[in-house]
């Protein structure tokens, strides 16, 4: 039975999934500078029989094409190998010797326990039939992102369906979670400059005041979320940084807020957006100041395809629970951005939550300076992904 | 001498400006509507050898021109002739009848004084050289008012100089005060209307709640004072009317702004006004509503002219105090609005106030159902004008 | 069998409770006024051997306790039969003989079909165990509302199950559809009273103008919806009147603001109207105005309770689908707001949705002056609400 | 003549004027730092008839008494001697050699010629009756300033008249200026810390954004110059710096806002400052933030006394014009502010303005690193404040 064969190829490969996930743990590289992890990464696949493309997309994005014995469906599993600005403190044996970066996020992980299911699905390859990409990706917790710019190479043009997972440590070990539909929250990015003209306190009319411009905009875009969307669905607009640092009797001309927009459904940003700019120009008429808005939406909301959620949902409780899995539980959506989303506004698929609590007793949440993985998760995801993947190659 | 003739006159026939001020009193009319009136002071010139034009300027306006033996200088003096929709409280026995009418400002001894004024000075036409154009001015009360009309007929444009007093009972008879430049300040009127969608309060999304933003107009509004006009200029701009009644749980689909403008400068008019349309062009682009501004600067501020003011003040001090004045006074500008300021924005000259306090304790405000002048008053304005117009007539 | 008597019966008397339904149609009267209303659900009852309540909690309300053969579970059923100030125009031969009141919400349906349910139950009770409590709820419609009342009477405090249905025409008759949890909005009615001090435009100094503080009000309203709710939360905030009628140039030193906000949570609602008194608060000490706040929550969010609610539904798609209905929808929560909530805030129940669309093309919604509902729906209903009821007797 | 030997003993030592000035202006000390120059000051009085006290108030500042011949009227004389934080750009042989500190103000040249003028008055003291204080005052320029601090010594409290002048290089040498009455804007400086609760952009209702709630205090701030002043006084509230720096997605917790206030009347600056505060009582109960407010009124409104300035530029017009001066100009109210406002709330006195336009082509602004003086200006400030002198310890 291959997925015997599968199962037991991974729990044999245990030991070096972590082995893998320690080494991506101790050389971390910030988002659009992975060269070594990506050269690491290209050469664990020099010579096996698959395609490898590299320096996808915007960056140092790589997908694997593994062909199996007969045409048949074509489907993708991603996972990120990028890191993050922080300084580690978890005092691991393989904390990161690059000062002051650090894989906070699990995505060492993540790249880990895929690439040795990779090896075993091409070990297996003579089993299986259709197609696997297997999308290593850089750049996902800065924007612009990588995904969609892996999307917009075409490599993914083919894919049926694609997968995805993300270890949380405030989720048990063995527990799956999952939400269908809207999953993650959508967020854009938005920089507003603001040109006025400066002057003296004592003489406002020969000046024309950007605090107050900026201080009207802030106070009418609080209509967006409270009259402009429907109380149904989730909106958020906020203001994170007001830059006018001047001086107490000059007045300003110019300054900069930059803040961000949450929505839970694509529909939603557009119309937050529309209202965004339709302010912004409303404000430069009413104070007759330029107003610059820059705003990326590079991070959709993600959205887990029902049908493919139901059908890994159904493989994982049939196949895992049991086995390596405890429980597999429905949540509400995360107000988190996941750039996976991009995938999905072109490709069924469905994008997973793996818990992986630490044995001790304190737990960090992802982006902390001691943020931790249970290493036993790796088998759980690579099993869990494992199980997916045949499942929906062998599928009609 | 001329002067004296003049002064003599006018003393022998005080008691027909106070019959004539009667008269007006009894029979008053509001503005725009000054049928009877007008038509009563046409009957007055009627037979004597002056060139009258009624129904002049948007109304029933009249100009008389009265030509002095040779050709000279060309001085206009005005009385205006409306009254106020206000119920009578005097108890007088020459009180309005006409129910809800009443000269409660003065107009009628305006109008009254200038009557005798005028036939003294046809009957001594052929002792002085020039012209004198009497301007009896219906409307002043009310937008559009009418001087602007009548120094548009035309009939004024050959006048070198003109003359008019107002007269209040809070000062003294026997008093003239003034301002020499802005006097009065400017009024415009602003009727502002939004309509945007209406909607049910279960469903702000589908709406554009017309409430929301002519809130933040109102807000928005106030930068125009606190930040647009010179800080030594005065300038208010002010809301007095918010009509948007409706229901509570209903968002509503319009709804009109009633307020006006103050300024004690043309330029500042400007200002607000250009700020005023600016702010509602910015309210439409960022409301996404329909913003229709009406805006109507009928009243400007009322600019005594230095010169003409300083000439006039001067014959006062010479002539009148001792005889019928007993101070002359400099006060600070009048916040009201008085339409004089038209003719002022194209003929130099000035516009005095005549003190009118009656002899009993209480004094009634202008516009006040209870007020009233000091008859005594009519002859010292008769007397008073008298002196300016042979100063000016005689002046090279 | 119990349920096959029940069913017949009401076959029997479909003609019944049309011409009951008629007559309340052509006798409305309007919430806290249903004086003739009530005395004829009073006289229905007369004779039977039940208990009969009147004049229940602050009005009308009738509350019948029918009692079975042997001591059991005690169920309440709810209709409501007030009710609306509005010119009916259906044309209909029994339309209202009212003028200016009409039944355009359905309650007479709901009283009708009600009315001959609960005389089949009282004929039928030597066949059931426990107690059915009919509801007869006066003012449904208008603050401070029939139903909490009617709770606070103590009358219902021994009731374990309480249901009640509301017809829609814009469903197909022969559909129940059904919101499980929270299903109808809350809804908070609120004046709000500002009073400053008058004067007049040229002098704002001297006043304290209510329309720049109420202005203010609005704007600041909108940071409850934008920045104190949990954005997944439904919460609407609006100001539907803004009473601020007064003349272009005079400052007012009054103003009513009305308005509602809109819930889905009991606890979502208080924290609205926390921040709505804190901003009012605020408001009061930074205009120097005098704020008083009218807050009436008298329509809770209506919460179906999910194990009543799935009990209600397993019973009409065993019993109803295929008999007297053709589907059941659960759909997602009606933004309108209904006092049945008030009852669920204390005993476990469900209220359904009964389709009711006419047979002739264009539907009217609930209270349009067209408004129509297909009688054959009284018998959906009455069957229906007679399943759920034999059930819940039934029920350990 | 007593008057003619003054003029000649200034004539004669105009070299040293000059010399003392460069000296002052190459050894430039900013603000409460002026250790060097006081002490160099002090030592300009060693071995003199004179009583000096030093460190008065709560700086460096000088106060020296001069006693004349007889027992008679107490006049003082000021010239401020801080310099200020500006990198000198004039190329002068004499330019500053203390890296980023610069006389760009003047005050190097009133205290010069200050300095000269009351060693001629000592000298001289047997000649005139009365005494005169000179007083050289500390940290004119920045707050809290010395001015009050020295009023408050007591050293000042005997003194009947003072007078002090300030040299402009925007007006010609041989000009002075001055205003009767407020003269020089009040400027009370302010400081806002608002402190809210942090969070993420995520979950706005767990945080509370001081963002926000500062926008919502700008808006509302405009309100105290557009409602709450008499709109004929001068008054502006400027908010110049709007320090919220943060992350874009990050709800911040605190902000600090700058700004200051002016104002021509010192009721006005007080009607602000109630209002202010008022706002921000407002806001905290509105918003639930902490707001802390420091309000320095440290400059108020520099108040000419019409008598003495009257009576000084009678003086001025009789001697000095055709002598040492082309002109003497009444001016405009200057919307700067200057702590000598401080003595003239206590002390009748005027402060009036010297003309210094240098005699190369372009003239540089007070506070500008190339600002410079027409050192002839020396001579006719010195002169025209002994005239006033000798006038004011003549008077009656």
């Amino acid at each position: 039975m291959l997925r015997d064969k599968l199962m037991n190829m991974l729990n044999e490969r245990e030991e070096e999934m972590i082995s893998l996930r320690r080494h991506f743990h101790e050389y971390p590289e910030i988002s659009f500078q992975e060269k070594e992890t990506s050269a690491f990464i290209a050469r664990f696949y020099e010579g096996k029989e698959v395609e490898v493309h590299t320096h996808v997309g915007n960056g140092y994005g790589i997908v694997v094409t593994i062909k199996g014995k007969n045409p048949g469906k074509t489907i993708a599993l991603r996972a990120d190998f990028d890191a993050l600005k922080i300084e580690e403190q978890t005092g691991l044996p393989f904390a990161s010797k690059n000062p002051g970066v650090m894989h906070a996020c699990g995505h060492d992980g993540h790249t880990a326990y895929l690439l040795v299911l990779a090896d075993c699905l091409i070990r297996l390859k003579d089993e299986w039939d259709g197609t696997v990409k297997i999308v290593h990706q850089h750049a996902e917790e800065q924007a612009p992102a990588g995904a969609k710019s892996i999307v917009d190479s075409g490599l993914l043009d083919d894919v049926d369906e694609i997968y995805g997972i993300h270890f949380y440590p405030d989720y048990e070990t063995g527990t799956i979670f999952y939400t269908s539909g809207y999953a993650y929250a959508g967020c854009s990015d938005i920089n507003v400059h603001i040109q006025g003209t400066g002057g003296h306190g004592s003489a406002p009319h020969k000046a024309n005041d950007v605090i107050v411009a900026a201080s009207s905009f802030v106070m009418n875009l609080q209509t967006i979320a409270s009259r402009r969307i429907n109380p149904y669905d989730m909106a958020v607009v906020t203001i994170g940084s007001f830059e006018g640092v001047g001086s107490s009797n000059v007045i300003k001309d110019n300054l900069i807020l930059r803040g961000d927009a949450r929505y839970m459904d694509l529909e939603v940003g557009k119309v937050i957006e529309e209202h965004f700019h339709r302010i912004g120009r409303g404000l430069a008429e009413m104070y007759d100041v330029k107003v610059d808005i820059e705003y990326n939406s590079d991070y959709p909301p993600l959205y887990n395809h029902p049908e493919q959620t139901a059908k890994a949902i159904a493989v994982l409780e049939k196949e895992g629970i049991g086995d390596y899995l405890d429980t597999v539980v429905a949540v509400p959506a995360n107000t988190g951005a996941e750039d996976f989303g991009q995938y999905l506004l072109k490709i069924p698929g469905a994008f997973l939550n793996v818990g992986a609590r630490p044995e001790q007793a304190e737990v960090f949440d992802n982006h902390h300076p001691k943020f931790d993985i249970n290493e036993k998760s790796l088998l759980v995801a690579a099993k869990a992904v494992g199980d997916i993947t045949l499942a929906a190659l062998l599928a009609k």
